[in-house]
């Protein structure tokens, strides 16, 4: 990804090429690994203090951020999710166009792109206990809906698998009772090609490896998951099923979840299953 | 695409594999090539019913073709564009879920795919007069936007390309005196690699081709244009932006029309520019 | 690959579509896993004679076995290796040109494949003890030359990648005390993608994974490893280095055997080290 | 291409980063484009000795350029031949590895390439009078095969491609009374993806395009055509067959040459026809 901007408390803002706004992804320097939150982007104001009624209609306490606590940001209404993360929701970014091409007859790619290239925050995996009340939040007030879920014999939700538009997914919801925990962020590359080289270069530079370049099964998507520094597994993401809302979800059932999760090796690491932040 | 259906009165019906309904396409045999018409799909019939007030309202005469007329398809209100074309909506339609793969489990793709094995249907380029109140309708009343478009040194829109989601565009709309014409209609395959198997295999069967596989500067995507039997321009396109309707469209100037259309040859042939139907 | 006959005992004779002769592999029911014999095609009669007395002048026992052993193909000189593995040269065999094109305007690909489109077979990684002394006699004899080559600490050869023109080996020989063993043979695909829908259909068909889809450091060609209901061990290789017989050879240390192996996990499993045939 | 040394003529000495040694193509500034001459390295000097008294033996007049002549370069045998060219071999030349990874322990490839990547030379196309000729001495006295051939209704050779290991081709000769004559030098990368990425390139450096990617019907290949700012014609090439000494050549019919040249637009250019250097 592309650092555009530090601010005053060392906070670095990043961003994929092809994200028109300054920044999609905060860090800051922490004791340890995790998520503070994860924010997504209403269309107006207007819209943003509507849905924060609707929030606490539905029975979540929303608080707002003012404009400035984040650089380049406006308000941000944040609340608690059932799956005890914090999400939230913001209607105004500083706008810069993608980066390294034109907003006027733009070329196909930047020439100065360095390492992953990668175009832009794809979704989030994080863990929690009432992933079936995440699943009505998420649906009933904020318009996502379901593409792919994991079953028990029961027929409980064990992950459940929720887009906005059109995407595999926008957020993937997975019952642990590891509660507020955090698994990965997923940038998005074009190709299987693009993904050979992410793996070439996480070998090259010594990054922590965790799943080298194959399929899943869910999402039909590419992948690879790497840690970074900080401890924090990222994804690498290309390909993945279109969907639309008034499509059926795929159903998984939880006995064949090696196949569903990687494709190619049909089983979970350890590491894959335990390390989460 | 694979054949889904034929009817009472010998129309085919087609799809891609991954799309969930019975059909995306209906082919009729004629005296001349031409599209009868487009159809979207809106949410539910409650909205068709608002749809279509909302479309009368600004001005367009809505006309509804009974559930029937197409086999497995409710409703249709059907209505003249300024472009000279017809446009339909409906809500209701045979579902029957992706060719080929289960929706529990499914595999990552069929195995019994044949020929270019395109995705789904992607969109139509159309050319007419007023693609600027064309432009107004459809995003004033139908929530598209636009994602690029060309200009003349005067600023007037020479083609405007609109989405409705994250697409790079749904819909082509191209300022010509061949009022209510038809250029193309195109089909998502997932990969450069794919568009290469299909460009061979234009060749290998003796279809005639139109444009060889090559990218564009508008949308970014990747492309090869062939004409089927009937005379009618197809073609298979894979990539393209993501693009999101807080986006700002980018601008093409037409004195650079070709690097717009094809990034490679930067110019445009003669056949590309005639044959309409 | 692509079946062409089967012989009076019962034995399956296969190619991969670009070869340009009737078999490449054979294979025949036995009660356990492993590699008869493998054999090399050289010049012509005169040439195959001359070789068997070079061999016979180094010290290795050649046998004659008449044209008419094997279906389509003539005369064979067998040998034992300081590897304890069963070579073989010949020089005729039954020609039909490559599969499913023709040698007149040829086609870019057959339309017929099925399955993983393997092109051709590549190399074998055979096991024993004597690989430097089995390293002398394909250089100083038939005409080898070392590519790659992975030592311990005291410059021991532990493994030794030999090619005869340009690719990155054609055998691989690999120091193990189960003498006389044999790895895995290695067939072709030309691409990245194609490995990936190689993958894919391992697990879609239930075959037996060994390694999903990756990169090799040694070679740099990307890989994927399975057993065929035999036991034996197959892999589909792409890409790889082109050598010169001029180009010396690189040099991997034990110590860092795993990213050697593969690239990404930069470990070895140990299936792969341990199951042999 | 990698600047790897400039003389004390200014000549510029280049390599692909694949090629082991300093350099494999020298540019030197000029009146006029073209090309000098062609130089094939042979094993060593005895070779060197041995094969110039071939040439004569058959022939043609051999003339020795002294070591040093070239930077980094031994004693060259230069030759007329039948098509109106120079053609040279030698057998030194400065060794230096690869450029950009270790000889121990190679990365899978160098993280500071730029541009369009080149792995290393490929071959050349050139035109004149005696193809047949031409190919005698090459096969008879140099070792070459034809894989692929152009002939006319009545047998006689238009085009002979023809190689020396496992490569398409080494050398493509094509008949042309604009005697001794060059069509282009062609350069290798490794896949489909990399040569959209030199199409995307020469179009974003303004480069002058003859082809944009595309395949060859002959070799199988892929390819790009630009000229670079002398003049000369340059091809992007990657994959094509693998061929083999004991394999039949294929056989093209001129009157479908477009098809064989270009496999999917099926016609050549007047570009690619006439700009000869």
């Amino acid at each position: 990804m592309i650092e555009t901007h530090r601010d005053g408390e060392g906070r670095v803002y990043l961003k994929g090429w092809t994200e028109p706004e300054l920044f999609s992804v905060v860090l800051r320097e922490a004791d340890e690994a995790g998520m503070d939150f994860q924010g997504f982007k209403v269309r107006d104001e207007d819209t943003l203090t509507q849905l924060s009624r609707d929030l606490r209609a539905w029975g979540v306490d929303v608080q707002e951020i003012p404009a400035g606590d984040l650089d380049h940001c406006g308000r941000r209404m944040q609340f608690s999710t059932p799956t005890g993360h914090r999400f939230e929701l913001y209607a105004t970014k500083t706008y810069t166009g993608p980066w390294g091409i034109s907003e006027v007859e733009p070329e196909a790619w930047p020439r100065g792109l360095r390492g992953i290239r990668v175009q832009r925050f794809d979704h989030c995996q994080i863990h929690g206990r009432d992933i079936e009340a995440m699943r009505d939040l998420l649906s009933e007030v904020l318009g996502f809906y379901v593409t792919e879920h994991v079953i028990d014999d029961t027929g409980k939700n064990l992950a459940i698998f929720m887009s906005l538009a059109m995407k595999a997914h926008d957020v993937a919801l997975i019952l642990d009772d590891r509660h507020g925990t955090f698994h990965h962020a997923a940038f998005y590359v074009e190709t299987w090609e693009n993904l050979l080289r992410a793996g070439d270069l996480i070998s090259m530079t010594g990054t922590s490896l965790d799943t080298a370049p194959t399929r899943h099964g869910i999402t039909r998507g590419q992948t690879t998951y790497f840690f970074d520094p900080s401890g924090n597994r990222n994804e690498v993401f290309a390909g993945g099923s279109t969907h639309y809302p008034d499509q059926r979800p795929y159903v998984w059932h939880d006995r064949n979840i090696g196949k569903a999760i990687f494709y190619h090796h049909q089983k979970l690491s350890e590491k894959f299953m335990t390390a989460l932040t």
